[in-house]
């Protein structure tokens, strides 16, 4: 009995490690600090929880269509479609159970063997691996440091476009960099996709995690609707990551196919959240506003403790909940060459726990710099103060 | 920009057309009798409801372990492993999003591309649709109908087998047919699994929805369990198809990679509904005794209802909630030849809704008899009776 070789081709989210070692190190009787993992600590809505029991009572509880419920879909569509400007239909959304889904159904559609997808590095783990493990070739492109953030290297994934290339994976409100493209950076791989021809798969997971003025799209710029696909996700906006509900949305030809994928994974997404996901967006908002504006709170606090640091120094961007600071400078100060030594010093002296650069993909060649990820959606703002003068502590000690 | 190729070799439940058929029907005001699909129409056990409410309550609503809460698989070993004799620890199970998705994580488990894999035809049609995807080789193998039900033909299975066989799906308690092995017939697929040293998929939905008796495992034979992952829902027993809850329960090795496949594909199956199986599993029973005593009513009704149509004959299977009547006199007094002709007549003459042997695969070369398939899950005895006094007046009509 021999197991499947493509396995060796499937990666994982190395970050979950992190949460392990945070954990024994907890057990251990201390108070850790976690800015290690994305998922966030603040309860789902109750007007949410209340349409979710209502579900259950009124009886959704049975099998309930592969592509998702039509009410939902219709609500999907809309909410979708007004946000960015474009018009969808029912028949443009797929529900999947997450966000998480829509990246290996998206490449299951698209990608034939030995196709090349571009995808970001750093980036989420789970496209290189899907992109591997389904036997096409994942191509990195990078993002250089500016003063307020990360841009994309536009020339260096122009470049990177071969015969071979199917489609680009773009996740503006990045995980893990917090980069978000101007207008030229959108338009510049807006006109990359539509010149060769790629499907595009958006990765949207934090387009409503946007602290100050309006979120944008790529499906917004002529010609870039019908070939990209969204990867939605009530996760983040309503603190409902554990509740696994998102959608695919995009050309009705593509959600049919991601559709009978659906019948062959998993049938359907559970029935009652499904019903409970119309509340969550067409109902009261006030519970993803709350969320927001804690979020905010302690993003400024991460901020504030990080530049009280000597050797950091970063400016707060207007999304997701995660910061990365380049730590260059306390890498030479310490003498340290590895960034994971780093990352244990900081959680055994300073019981700081935080993921870095290489949990987000593997580095590339030219890569100098080191880089830590601080996620701050599962700590309060007063543990981010608490935790930060500890990290300061450690971090400006040789 | 292309779709992939691999997709024309994905299936999907045809099963579906006849529900969207049977709804048509109804739209235009037609009382329907729904014995098509293997839908349960009666609610989730109340404590099982509270247990789900109360987790969300308690903040469950985060992410969890892609293989699954520690408490769930710990109830999961000790509940299925004493139910078949044998030992299984929680590093023995993976949580999943139904039962469903063991069948696609098990086949890319072990299957490399070129690879055979043995499964029921008649047969739940994701087996094959998933080999097939996933480059594999399909080979079925097939029954025999006896005076009592179906045995497996398997002299013609052990026939199939060639250097490539890797392994074989098993679905005692069979839907469509609703087979069940004799200890002969399961220690023969035993000896054949052991002897080509094939991995097994048994396929045990159904497993506890067995009306006379005890139930039967393959893992409970020596050598099975080493080879054997068990495909379990929760679906049937509590009447919780559209929660999607399941698990993969299985060799650790397997398991592990089982459980890197959940990370790649959903993240983990919802949080707050995992631990309300814990209170499934060992708390009050007494909703699946009364899930599981209704169904039995209505079997009764369905065997009475059938046995008094002129040229039909069938036996009351222990096990599932599927009846598939050989209706070849029917057919042969009606003068039909093709089973889907007599499917749409029973819909427009007799407000009857039922699938076919052709929705449960291929009908392979040397089948001569025909077959339809009654569920009887979704409709009360009432109209178990009304309903098939209407079909019996058309079945007995010219």
């Amino acid at each position: 009995m021999k197991y499947a070789n493509q396995l060796q081709n499937l990666g994982t989210e190395t970050a979950f490690a992190v949460s392990a070692q945070a954990k024994e190190w907890a057990d251990k009787g201390n108070k850790v600090y976690p800015f290690h993992l994305g998922d966030i600590n603040l309860p789902t809505p109750e007007n949410i929880v209340q349409a979710t029991i209502k579900s259950i009572n009124d009886g959704l509880t049975g099998y309930c269509p592969s592509e998702g419920i039509l009410p939902l879909r219709e609500a999907l569509a809309n909410d979708v479609g007004n946000k960015r400007g474009v018009n969808y239909e029912p028949d443009n959304v797929a529900i999947q159970p997450g966000g998480k889904p829509t990246i290996g159904k998206f490449i299951s559609s698209i990608m034939n063997p030995g196709d090349e997808i571009l995808y970001p590095n750093p980036g989420y783990p789970i496209y290189e691996s899907q992109i591997e493990y389904q036997r096409g070739k994942a191509v990195p492109y990078s993002f250089v440091q500016t003063d307020s953030g990360f841009d994309i290297d536009i020339q260096k994934l122009s470049d990177s476009i071969t015969d071979r290339t199917v489609a680009l994976i773009y996740n503006n409100y990045q995980n893990p960099i917090s980069a978000e493209s101007s207008k030229n950076e959108m338009e510049a791989i807006a006109k990359i996709a539509i010149e060769h021809n790629l499907w595009v798969l958006s990765d949207e997971a934090y387009f409503e995690i946007v602290y100050d003025g309006d979120a944008n799209s790529i499906v917004s710029l002529p010609g870039m609707k019908e070939r990209t696909v969204i990867l939605y996700t009530f996760s983040k906006k309503f603190a409902m990551t554990g509740w696994r509900v998102g959608g695919s949305i995009g050309p009705k030809e593509i959600i049919k196919r991601i559709a009978k994928l659906n019948v062959n994974a998993e049938s359907c997404t559970t029935h009652f959240i499904q019903n409970a996901m119309v509340e969550a967006l067409n109902g009261d908002q006030s519970g993803s506003i709350n969320i927001l504006n804690t979020l905010k709170d302690r993003r400024d606090a991460t901020i504030k403790g990080l530049n009280a640091i000597n050797g950091i120094n970063i400016t707060a961007p207007r999304t997701t909940f995660y910061l990365f600071p380049n730590v260059t400078k306390i890498m030479e100060r310490k003498g340290l060459h590895k960034i994971e030594d780093l990352q244990n010093g900081a959680l055994n002296n300073a019981n700081v726990s935080f993921c870095t650069r290489e949990h987000f993909g593997r580095a590339q060649a030219d890569e100098t710099d080191y880089y830590i990820r601080l996620a701050y959606s599962g700590i309060s703002v007063e543990d981010i103060n608490e935790g930060l003068i500890k990290l300061k502590d450690f971090f400006e000690s040789q």
